[in-house]
C-alpha cells in the first residue's frame, strides 16, 4: 500500500527537529519520506547526520531545491532558521505542497509583532494571514485541510495547553501570571556554542533571557486569543542540564477563591477527549521522563488558597510536543488521518 | 601552630553535609577535627566514606558517643536528621562545647511552628529560645560568640538573601512572593531511594512537594522577621538532574514604580561589604555552576516594569552556602576567627 | 484481531526490563499483554511504577500468582532475581506456558557452573537441560518453537555478538581475549543502594567486579560452544554515568597477520542478513546512543597491525537487546512471528 | 609578603586548563599571577570567561604579547594550541622566563616523532632538547631548577604512572601492552564542535581514534625510557559523558607468574613518598570521582592468574594531574617551593 502513503519532503533536515521527524514518520502508517533536503555541499546518508537512522529506507539528503521535489511530495515540513523557510513556502504552495513550518515565521497573527520580536522583515505578511497556528487541542477545526501551518513553539505549548481552561473560563486576574519554564539542552538547537558546550551545561542550571525571550510575545497572543481579552506575562526561562523537556510552572491569581478540586475537574472536563493531554490525577505531579520521546502534555493544578493563587505545571518533550511530534499531529489533523499516527 | 587550632567534633559524619565539612575544614587554618561520630557498627576509616578523603589526616569514624569526645573538642557540628540532634545539643552544651546543628532543629523562632512543620515534639523547647539563626549576613552580631547556631535550609538560605534588601525596605506588596527553586539531588540526602536513583533523577526534571515543602514556614518566619509584618510566600521547590546547587527564581509585585536601576544599586550597597554575596554586574545572570563548590550566593535583579514585578535571581552551592560551609561561616563568627578562613 | 494475539504475562512487573518489555509489547501487532504480576501489597496501576504507561491499556499489577493466570496466557516473561524465576518456570511449563526467562537460571548448559558462580543451588537442573540460550543471531533454529528460553546478560550479548565471527573461524589466539566494557547505570536495576545513587554514579567513572564479574562464565562459555575450544577471557565491567546502553571494547590476539578489510568484510558478511546487527562502514564507530531504545547491535572491528591484534567494538541498549528487546525478539522467533515485531 | 611571590603569567588564559590553573594558583602561597594573555579583541575581564573567577584578584585578560610582560614575570604557563607554544617559548626564554608548556610542543626527545604525530614542523628543534618532561614522580630530579618544562597529556599521565613500576623491574611481555582509557569532556578542549555539543556527548558512550591518538608515541616514547627497551602499546580512547576525569585500564601480560600480592606491595612501595600518588589498599578499586578537582592519581592492581595478565586502574582528573595541576606541580619542583603547594 506504499502508494497510498502521503510524500513528504523535509526541508532542513540536519536540524535536531528533523531527526525526531524522521523518528516519527518512519513508524507512521500513512506517510512516506520522499525527500530530505539541507544545506550540504554534497549528498549524504542521513546516518551520516543521524547515527540512529544508520540504515533506515530514507532518502539521501540533497543539496536545498524546493524547485525540484519529488512529483509525489504532497507536505512539506521546514526545519529552518527564521525567515528562511518564509521565503520557501510560497514555492511550495504554488505546487501544491502543504506547509509545516516549525520556524517562528508564521505563527503570528500579527505580522508586526513578528517583525519587532525577531527583529526582522516579514518575508511574506501576505501569506502570513492565511496561517493557521497549530495547536490541535485548541484550533483543531481550523487545521484541517489547511496547507499552511504554523507550528508552536516548544515553550508556547507548554504554557499555553497549561492555561488555556483558565484563560476560556476567564478565572484568572489579569497582569498576574507568572511562567517559570525550564528546558533541555536540545531546545538551544544543533549548532554548537558556548552555552550548548557539554562543560558549561553539565551541572549546571541558569536562567535566561528574563522577561525578554522570543517566545513571551507569542504566549501572549494565545493567551489574549483564548480569553478574549489582552493577557501579559512574566516569562523566566531556564536551561536544565539535560538533553530533552520542558517543565512549565505556572502561577496566577485567581479572580474568585475557588477550590482545588474545582480547577482539577475543569481540566480534567476540558481535556478529557484529547489523546496528547494528559490532565494527572489528584497527588501526581508532571515529570519529562515521563513525557520523553512522546506527543504527551502532562498537566496538574494545585491551588495554594490563602494566597488565592493557582500553581499549574505541564511537561512537554520539547522536540516532540514541543516541536516535530506536533507537526506530524497537524499533519495528520490537516490530512484527515488519526491524530495519533505515528505518535 | 596545631595545639592551637580549635578542635571541631562531627556528629552524623556519614552524611553529604559531613564530607562538605571535612573538605573545608581540611583546609582551615584555625580548626583542627578531633572527633568523628556516626551510626557505625565498628570503627571505620573516613576514606571509606569518603573516596576523596582517602589518606587524609582525620580520625577514624567512631559511634557515636557524645560523652566521650576528646578533651580538646570546643566546637560541634550536628549532620543529623531532625530531633536526633536536639538530643544531643544539651549534653554538648553542658560540657562547654558549642554547637552547630545543620538540622531544622532549632532554626524556628517559635518551635511550635517546627513541631507542626515536622510533625514532631521539640526535644528541647528550652534550649531553642536562645539558638540562633545562623544566616551570618543579616544575623552577624547574634551570632559571635554564641555557642548554639541553627544553620539554615538551603532553600531558606537562596530565597532570605535574594529578597532580603526589599524586606528590609519594605518595597514588595504582600502576598505577591513567589518562589520557584530548583535544587540539585544531592538536597535529598544520602540515603538511598527511588528519587535518587540515577535512572530516576537522570534526564529528568519535576517539581516536587508544591506549597508544601517544610522550608516554606522557615523562609516566612524570616522574610517576616526581616520586614516587621507577617509575610507568606509561594513556594514551589523542582529537582534538577546535577550534583549539587539551588537557583531560586522569585518572584514579587513592587509597590511603587522603582528603576531596575535603583534596585540592582540598593542590592549591590545591601551586599557591598559581603564577602561571600556576590550581586553580579548588570547583564551577567547567576548559574549554580559558578558557585559550585564555593561559599558564595550569586544574586542579579530584573524588573518587569509593565507588571511592576521584581524578579530575582539567586544561586549557591547547596552542600556549601546552603549547608556547611555557612556552617564553618558561623563557626569562623561565633569563634571571633577570619570569617572567610577554610572557605 | 485482538483474539489472534498473543496473550503475554509478565511476571516481576516492577523492574526496569519489565517496563522496557511494556514499551516494546504495547506496539507489538500480534502480542498483547494479559497479566502483570509482582511482589505488591494490592493491585496497583502500571502508571503509578513507570510513569510514562499513565493511561496505557494494560492491566493492573497483581501479587505474584503463576497458578492464576488468565485463560489466555501463552507466553510469560519473567524479569525476577535469580533462582526466583527457576522455580516458577516448572508450573508455567506444565500449564502450557512458554518461558522467556531474563534472569540467569537457565543460561548456563552446566549447571554447576551457574552454582558455582551464582552462589545458589539450582531449583531445576533437570529443566535447564532443555533451556535454549536466547541469542538468535546465533542459535536462531534452536528457538523455533522452543519453550523455555533463557535471555543472555547484557554484557555476554555484546560480547558474544562482537567475537562471533572470529570464534567460528578459529582466528583468535587463545587466552589473549579481553574484553573491556562498559555500562549505563540501569544495568544495576531498580533497587536503589549507593552506587545507583545520582550523587556517586554521576560525574564518576569506575571499574568493579573486575575478573571476576557473573557474566565471565557466561561469555566463555558460549565462546568455547562457538569456537569448539575451551575459551576463556579477561572482563573487567565499568559503570557510566548514563541510564542505559553497553559499549565492548575487545582485544584479541590474531593467529596469523589479517588486514583489516578481510575482518571487515568477514563480519560483514557474517551478520549481512541479520535485521538487528549493524556492522558499521569503515570509518563510523559505534555509539551507545545509536542504539538507545533499539534492539541494534552496532559493531565495528579494527586491526592493529603491527601488534597483530584485533579491537571488536560493539555498542547495544542493555535494556533492550541486552534483555528486553532480545526477549522479544526470541519470542517472535520461538512463535513463528516476524522476528522484527515491536523492535 | 606578596612581595616575596613569584610572578607567574598565562599564555592562552582563556582554555579551560587556564581557568583550573587560576583555580589553584588563587590559593597558592608563594605563586602571584600578574599577568593573563590571550585571543581577545580588547581586554576583558576574567569573570566574563570564567563565571567561577568574577571577583577574583586577578588582573584582566590583555591581548597575546610575550613581550610586554610585567617585569616581575618570573614563570609563564603555556595554554596554547600545538605550535603556537613553542614559537613563544624562545622569546620568554630569553628575558629568563620559566616555561611551563601544556601544548604537546616539547613533550617529544625526539622531534621528528612529533612532528609526524603533529602533522606540522617543529618550531624549536633546538629548544626542544633542553626541554624536560614533567612528570615529577619520574622524572623529578630533571626538573629541578630547569626553564623548560613540558608538561604531559592527560591520557599518557595516567598510563605512564600506571605502568611505571613494572616498566622499571621490567616484568612486562613486550607488545602486550593495552591501554583502555576514557575520558571526559573537558579532554576535548574549550572549542564548541559536535562532538562536545550536550546533546551528542550526554547519554552516549563511544571510542574515538583507535590506535591512532596523538598520545600514543607520547606514551611509547616514555614507556621505552623507563624500561629500557623499546614498548609499544595499543590504546583505545573513550568519551564518557562527564565533565572531567580519566580513567585508564591497561592491560598486559606478565612474564612470569607473580602474585597480585606482590605486584601491589611493588606499587606501594614505588609510590610510597608520592604526595599525589594514591595506591589504594587491596579491594577499593580507583574513580574518577575520588579525584576530581584534586591532583591525585589513584591506582590499584590486579593479575588474572589464569591469564598470566595484570590490570591497572588508574584515575586522575585531566584537568589537574593531567595539565593544569602537574603544571603547578613542576612549577613547585623547578622552583623550589614545596611540592604540593597549592595543590
Amino acid at each position: 500500500m506504499a502508494e497510498q502513503k502521503i510524500g513528504v519532503a523535509i526541508i532542513g533536515a540536519r536540524a535536531f527537529t528533523s531527526g525526531e521527524l524522521l523518528r516519527i514518520l518512519l513508524r507512521h502508517p500513512g506517510a512516506e519520506v520522499v525527500a530530505l533536503q539541507a544545506r550540504v555541499d554534497a549528498p549524504m546518508e542521513v546516518g551520516e547526520v543521524f547515527g540512529f537512522l544508520r540504515g533506515a529506507p530514507l532518502p539521501a539528503i540533497q543539496g536545498v531545491d524546493v524547485d525540484h521535489l519529488p512529483e509525489n511530495t504532497v507536505s512539506a515540513f521546514l526545519c529552518l532558521p527564521h525567515t528562511v523557510g518564509a521565503k520557501f513556502a510560497p514555492l511550495l504552495l504554488e505546487r501544491g505542497i502543504r506547509v509545516f513550518d516549525l520556524s517562528a515565521d508564521f505563527r503570528f497573527r500579527d505580522h508586526r509583532i513578528y517583525e519587532n520580536t525577531y527583529a526582522v522583515q516579514h518575508p511574506s505578511p501576505d501569506l502570513n494571514r492565511r496561517a493557521i497556528y497549530g495547536l490541535p487541542e485548541l484550533f483543531r477545526a481550523n487545521i484541517i485541510g489547511q496547507d499552511l501551518v504554523a507550528c508552536p513553539g516548544c515553550y508556547p505549548t507548554s504554557i499555553i495547553l497549561g492555561l488555556a481552561p483558565l484563560m476560556k473560563q476567564d478565572m484568572v486576574v489579569k497582569g498576574t501570571i507568572i511562567a517559570d519554564s525550564k528546558s533541555g539542552v536540545s531546545g538551544a538547537g544543533r549548532t554548537p556554542n558556548e552555552t550548548t558546550h557539554y562543560c558549561n551545561a553539565n551541572e549546571n542550571f541558569a536562567a535566561y533571557k528574563i522577561a525578554s525571550h522570543r517566545h513571551q510575545p507569542e504566549i501572549e497572543e494565545n493567551l489574549t486569543r483564548l480569553s478574549g481579552e489582552r493577557q501579559t506575562l512574566t516569562f523566566v526561562p531556564h536551561l536544565v542540564p539535560m538533553e530533552r523537556g520542558i517543565l512549565s510552572t505556572i502561577y496566577a491569581s485567581l479572580k474568585e477563591d475557588i477550590t482545588e478540586d474545582r480547577i482539577h475537574a475543569l481540566y480534567s472536563q476540558f481535556y478529557d477527549k484529547e489523546p496528547f493531554v494528559r490532565v494527572l490525577p489528584k497527588g501526581a505531579l508532571p515529570a519529562t521522563a515521563n513525557v520523553a520521546r512522546t506527543n504527551v502534555c502532562e498537566i496538574q493544578v494545585r491551588v495554594d488558597a490563602p494566597a488565592r493563587r493557582v500553581i499549574i505545571v505541564s511537561a512537554i518533550d520539547n522536540l516532540v510536543k514541543g516541536a516535530s511530534g506536533q507537526a506530524v499531529q497537524c499533519f495528520n489533523v490537516s490530512h484527515g488521518l488519526d491524530e495519533t499516527a505515528g505518535l
